[in-house]
């Protein structure tokens, strides 16, 4: 082929996308971060209303925006609705850059798409390590030059389930150049019980904050892809601008409209979620195993060196789990909270591998 | 707000996007080219079998491809699913660009997203005027320079339903150089019947094509977002570097497998459209309106300088269509084919306000 494709897209590793496994019955599927139950009779019912008008054009994401912001007590224009948290984190590549000197800092050990996007839209990615499997804002805030654009935290961590705590975050936002574009992926931040969890929301008025959370994590709609961004409405305004329209399905958002008013049904996902890490600390600290306290609806275990092998092994046995060597860590396997029969057949298949 | 936001993106105008019209009862809503029938017993059927999976991220892609290479005669790896066309659009945006001096060319009078998307990824475009309402391909081909990475072409072409015709696009493909892509949008194609619409499929090997074509129109799933791409399948496998995860959400792959499937439905809407457009064909000669004939399953009627005020009446009315001010045809409206009922409506009330 003649054509000129651009080199930083070039040097994208091309997976092709691959079938997906554990969609059927019999898989136990904890490798994904998802919630196991089906979204509440208040989500069913807005979809069946649905049916009959998606021969027409999505309207509804200023409603969706409207509830948004009577749930947070902000005004529905802090408001981002984007198709998945990775349609927002594209808006912010788009809306910095400058030109090709221009960086973005992550943590090492995160979400794979920061990396991606940031290859897809011509930045320099700076990965700092994590300080004892926790994001080091000292270290992110050190690592910060006049090329640096964005910075991702994601807090709770995915794939560790840590936190920095509020104290933290506010010595490093006051600490910042007022350019920089501070983006939380708060995607757990619904199973985080900590007190000195941040308020991060607090900091939007008085510094260039961006808050992404999702409707795929508590609110269980990950195959629907709604995520949303808060944020100071002048910056809100400007990510805007560079949004697809149309790019959030009407069943998505009126399924998600209904998710935000079903508050009971958050909470029980809620009390699930506390009563499956009971459950695996127990069950871990039973079989010898390590595992790192979490704040989120997934626990990193250390298996040691056979992680890999445990991992296919589990897969055998299908039951998915997802094993951390993409992560850089090679020791470790990531568990999803499921419900309460997943859990304990995850945990015997472990025993009688180990 | 001190954020450096990029100059390109501040370049482009904010809407807020506003409140829709016309999802209630008693509007009648031909200003969209939507499909006026909810999608057939098939599709709703994959919707309710989705609803308990929705829990979990999507899977079903590949699956979708495959059902399409049935289709057309191709193979899986020649398609590319998006978000809608739009993602399809920013995919090869992302992909062919190299430098600030990156240029594209759009024919005046197309769809707005080409020049928006253009704008949010830095490059320039080259606006070429139709020639009677015609898309010139002489014309484009004669503004290629060597800045030009991608030139989109629509055909039909909305808004005028006018289409360009296999031997004009044969001699203008192979006068390209090779390392343009050439980009073809054929959202409408399915309602064309000219028996000179060009083959597009049958250029994909040799040239450097990329075939847009839309779940949204005479599939009749708009409210969902699905739209696919076709070329070859080394093109493809570039594109897809630059794509989200997970983009498409689970219930629009169910639904538009089960579409693809539904091909009687297809041909039933298809009739549906032929019918139309004879209504509309004998009523507005019969209001002695001026239009273009069309093979979309819309028409472009020429009102005069009133074209605007007429617009708002309608409005007032409850009937929608589309003012043609934004397209530089300031003297036009666009009817959407609807139902008989609203066809009807339409008439009558254009009838009213002569």
């Amino acid at each position: 082929m003649k054509l000129s494709i651009s080199d930083s897209v070039k040097k994208i590793p091309y997976y092709p996308k691959a079938l997906m496994y554990g969609h059927e019955d019999g898989w136990v599927r904890l490798s994904s971060n998802e919630n196991p139950y089906p979204p509440s009779e208040m989500v069913f019912e807005s979809i069946l209303d649905a049916l009959f008008g998606i021969n027409r054009y999505p309207g509804g994401e200023k409603e969706l925006k409207d509830d948004l912001a009577g749930l947070y007590r902000l005004k529905g224009d802090n408001f981002l609705i984007g198709n998945g948290s990775n349609e927002l984190i594209e808006m912010t590549f788009r809306a910095m850059k400058h030109d090709a000197r221009n960086g973005v800092i992550v943590t090492e050990s995160s979400f794979a798409f920061y990396d991606i996007a940031a290859r897809i839209y011509g930045y320099e990615t700076t990965k700092v390590p994590l300080e004892g499997l926790r994001t080091d804002l000292g270290k992110i805030a050190a690592a910060i030059d006049d090329r640096t654009r964005i910075v991702f935290l994601n807090n709770p961590l995915n794939p560790t389930g840590t936190i920095y705590h509020q104290e933290e975050f506010e010595r490093f936002i006051g600490s910042l150049p007022p350019e920089v574009l501070v983006v939380v992926d708060e995607a757990y931040a619904e199973f985080a019980e900590s007190e000195s969890f941040p308020a991060t929301l607090a900091f939007l008025e008085k510094y260039p904050v961006l808050v992404l959370r999702t409707f795929s994590k508590a609110y269980g709609l990950a195959g629907l892809r709604v995520g949303y961004g808060i944020g100071d409405t002048e910056l809100v305004s400007f990510l805007e601008r560079t949004k697809q329209p149309f790019s959030i399905n009407l069943i998505a958002i009126l399924a998600a409209r209904a998710a935000v008013k079903d508050q009971p049904r958050l909470a029980a996902v809620l009390a699930n979620n506390r009563s499956a890490k009971s459950f695996y600390y127990e069950s871990l600290k039973a079989l010898a195993l390590e595992y790192v306290p979490t704040e989120a609806n997934f626990v990193l275990v250390r298996l040691g060196p056979r992680a890999d092998e445990i991992t296919k092994k589990l897969f055998d046995r299908k039951v998915l789990v997802r094993f951390m060597g993409a992560y850089g860590l090679p020791n470790s396997i990531r568990i999803s909270f499921g419900t309460a029969y997943e859990n304990t057949r995850c945990i015997e298949e472990l025993k009688r591998l180990l």
